[in-house]
């Protein structure tokens, strides 16, 4: 019986070096895992740490391969696996850029009040929207206002509660 | 006279293949150049279209070699300098948990609120806040509620106007 895949979603605090996010990545292109959407920025400047969010669908035994092998890399401090750890936030964000006529534009903005997207810029003939929201609830502005262009960010998530994701003691 | 460096933001559409993003953090890590933040997901699932943003610093000579390899990588379809280009939105994402007593979290309410922030997530104990804006303004919320987690989202840009980052016709 072949076992079911599931999406997770996993975040791993690196050290910010050269070529981490490169070894990060390779890591799952090499075995051929596939990644949904991914985030990466600097979480404590100070100590110059970064946050990668990834999001991947796999079999329990190809994840707990992932996690143990992200585990092992060098600049890695922390894997969490926020599917199985339990209650966590996921959001997105996405730009959605509305060109058109008069008609046309003010249906967007129509469309964009009642799903609490912001106005974040507009043109003579052209707007552009932030949305923040669950990756589903993205997908249904996009087709309510069907933008000629869209910019999103992946997935963004953290766990609830007085779980942290921490980096582990300097050696 | 060293040439002056400069922080650009760059736009790529690829076909969402295995091993893609590896190719083009590939990149940058085989030559040393640096990726501020980046973030990746499918805007046109349809026809399997991811859109990467990438935020880099380098002078002219190293952003326009980036840009020339970038082009050449079969998948990609289209490369935008949006930094070049002109007028765009840049935007970034980012969830915020504060915990602590009482006053702590009143405190950090009274922030949010003032800095546009909204509350995804309460427990006792503990709230976690989403907050869009440039990557300055998120800075300056971080400094302001000092959080106990960050995550974040990376750079999400797009051009302002109707110039937009189109797939190129299939051959």
């Amino acid at each position: 019986m072949a076992e079911a895949e599931r999406r997770h979603t996993i975040s791993v605090l690196v050290e910010n070096e050269p070529g981490v996010l490169a070894r990060v990545i390779g890591l799952f292109a090499g075995r051929g895992y596939n990644i949904e959407s991914l985030t990466v920025a600097e979480v404590d400047p100070g100590r110059h740490l970064s946050r990668i969010n990834i999001v991947t669908t796999g079999t329990e035994f190809v994840i707990e391969q992932i996690k143990a092998l992200l585990a092992k890399l060098v600049p890695v401090h922390t894997v969490q696996d926020l599917t199985v750890l339990g209650p966590h936030v996921e959001r997105e964000l996405a730009l959605v850029k509305v060109t058109g006529d008069r008609e046309r534009l003010i249906e967007a903005l129509r469309i964009a009040d009642f799903m609490h997207a912001r106005l974040v810029d507009s043109m003579p003939g052209c707007l552009v929207f932030e949305a923040t929201g669950t990756p589903d609830e993205l997908d249904a502005l996009i087709e309510l206002v069907r933008p000629v262009e869209v910019s999103r960010a992946g997935v963004v998530a953290i766990g609830r509660g007085a779980t942290i994701l921490e980096a582990k003691a300097a050696a």
